[in-house]
């Protein structure tokens, strides 16, 4: 490879397989990619481009570490690894809310106010039934059609396939990509259903709930204690004749609120209501974040937090590469199905069961 | 071993050390114990002793279960394994509160109440901090006085040492050996500020909170999502000038859980003033609980929560077994700091750290 193909290289070449030729941790240098299965651009060039912006290498970066091809994976890691340093500067903001809440009508219309106002926006799902991912009943094609187009805008749906583990540390991934590609701020969509919320309100500063107006109804079918994870409770669809119901909800919303304690220490959590459709509201969420932010750094908050969080995250995955390796054996699972049959019938205690599996593990 | 001696056996003799000469599983039959270190008794002896309701033998056993010598703990297992059988057949009671709400104030008149019906009342607590095992302030020394002379009643403080995950699985095998000692009601006793709740709540058919008059004040030291694990709220000390409060915090409870999920599915969780002084409301609260087993067990859930319950156990004790090794050598400890601070520093990926401790530890 010479200089003159480096120079060449466009979002266009990289599209093709990619092939690194080490793979050693920290050698950043003279990696080669297969370009078009022929030719190749090195891990500092890609990174280069995505420092600059280049969608198209940011979103080829992302295939990569969601690749399942072990090569394509570690090349997607020394990427990443490559960027690190770039990382971190955005604010990493969450959004939930239970189906039917307007999410991806909200995420277009302040995703939209963040750009007009300058601001670079990364839309990421974290689960395979959010909006982006197409999960909507409607199958509504028109979503976010306008920020889709925006310049400042990038929007990135879930790895379609694998757990919420791997999703998880996929999308986490993926954010510190954005950051490095210049984003300002990241929004992390997830339905409010599942597990997701908890593993979304780890990797981010700031979470927010859309409900809707008539609270107890509506949050029937809302997770035990999503509440209580939000700093910013979205009374949406505040419009038209709903705008005054929308006020009533607000009130109920603060009143249990203040039952319940804070997402984050040292900030009460607000409830507002806001309409997408009317633009109402969505600069005052950005004003609630702004200050949020202001001082959760002011009192340390902020940091520890991220730290917290990434030391979470490399704990998380030592358990789940260690489960893995357990489980991941056929002899193992068969075993552990057949203990765990034993211990139902009440054939067999817990202990003895855990102690039989790994005495049998250690010898085969 | 002669057989008189093995009719001789009392109480009082297996105080002392005990010693099994197998250590196979479910090898029941000739198991010997040293007693007064000089003489034994069978493991089947000390099984029926448990199962005629000597507390002796009962305390006894649950010493060996919570003993870090190895040969104890195989002995209590090889005990609780052969009683596994009688297992199962109690109301298992979950009973958290913040500190003041009067836990031990409570379970003394409802253990007294049930033990005065005949029931069998074992009490027990997950952690150190509970009153029970003195983590009172005011190191309360009458603290349920009465109760622990009835001779229907069992208590038993929580292991003063070990991990959270240690003193669960303690707690639950002790649980099992009460029940196989005939006791029909087990009470769970935690406080409610730390991590044991949740622990507690998946070892319990039935969880109760206790709160104080003044909702909003009250519950600023209760955890977070607490009252969603609860199927039952006792507003406590509702007597004399607080009865009247009482009543008004209970509207105010019973509106928020209004707006909450339920904790059992198809139960909805209830609020209602108890006064143990003055003995109102005791008699209710073992109403509602007869209602719930009886609804529950109708639906099915009853018995589903207890195999998930216990599937869940295992596969906690499998992931904590593969954790304390993993993290127990000094090696893998020192690395995984290591790597931790270079994550920290932004010198190194969440994914390539996990990589390089796993590729290193299957070398060595």
């Amino acid at each position: 490879m010479d200089s003159q193909e480096n120079q060449q290289n466009s979002a266009m070449h990289v599209m093709g397989g990619l092939k690194s030729t080490h793979d050693g941790m920290g050698q950043t240098s003279r990696k080669q990619f297969r370009r078009s299965h022929k030719k190749e651009i090195s891990v500092d060039d890609f990174s280069r481009e995505i420092r600059q912006g280049s969608r198209l290498h940011l979103a080829k970066a992302i295939t990569l570490l969601e690749s399942t091809v072990l090569e394509d994976k570690r090349t997607g890691q020394q990427l990443l690894q490559e960027l690190l340093p770039y990382t971190g500067k955005s604010i990493r903001i969450g959004i939930t809310g239970v189906p039917g809440a307007g999410k991806s009508t909200f995420i277009e219309a302040f995703g939209k106010y963040l750009c007009d106002q300058g601001f670079k926006v990364a839309v990421l799902a974290i689960d395979p039934s959010s909006s982006l991912s197409g999960g909507s009943i409607l199958g509504d094609k028109t979503r976010m059609e306008e920020l889709v187009r925006h310049e400042n805008a990038f929007i990135r749906p879930s790895p379609s396939a694998g757990t919420l583990g791997g999703v998880h540390k996929k999308t986490r991934e993926t954010m510190l990509l954005c950051e490095a590609a210049g984003y300002d701020v990241i929004l992390i969509e997830t339905v409010g259903v599942g597990q997701s919320e908890t593993i979304v309100r780890g990797m981010v500063d700031f979470f927010m709930l859309l409900v809707l107006t008539g609270a107890g109804d509506e949050l029937q079918g809302m997770k035990k204690g999503i509440m209580e994870l939000a700093d910013l409770l979205i009374v949406h669809k505040a419009d038209g004749d709903n705008a005054k119901v929308a006020k009533k909800t607000v009130a109920e919303y603060e009143q249990i609120l203040h039952f319940l304690q804070p997402a984050s220490p040292g900030w009460t959590t607000k409830a507002m209501p806001v309409s997408s459709t009317e633009k109402m509201g969505i600069r005052e969420v950005w004003e609630v974040i702004g200050s949020f932010k202001e001082s959760l750094i002011d009192s340390g908050v902020y940091g520890e937090r991220r730290q917290s969080q990434t030391k979470e995250w490399f704990h998380t995955m030592i358990m789940d590469r260690l489960m893995d390796e357990f489980y991941g054996t056929p002899d193992t699972k068969s075993q552990v199905k057949l203990l765990e049959k034993e211990i139902l019938q009440g054939d067999l205690t817990v202990s003895n069961a855990v102690e039989h599996l790994f005495t049998n593990t250690k010898k085969t």
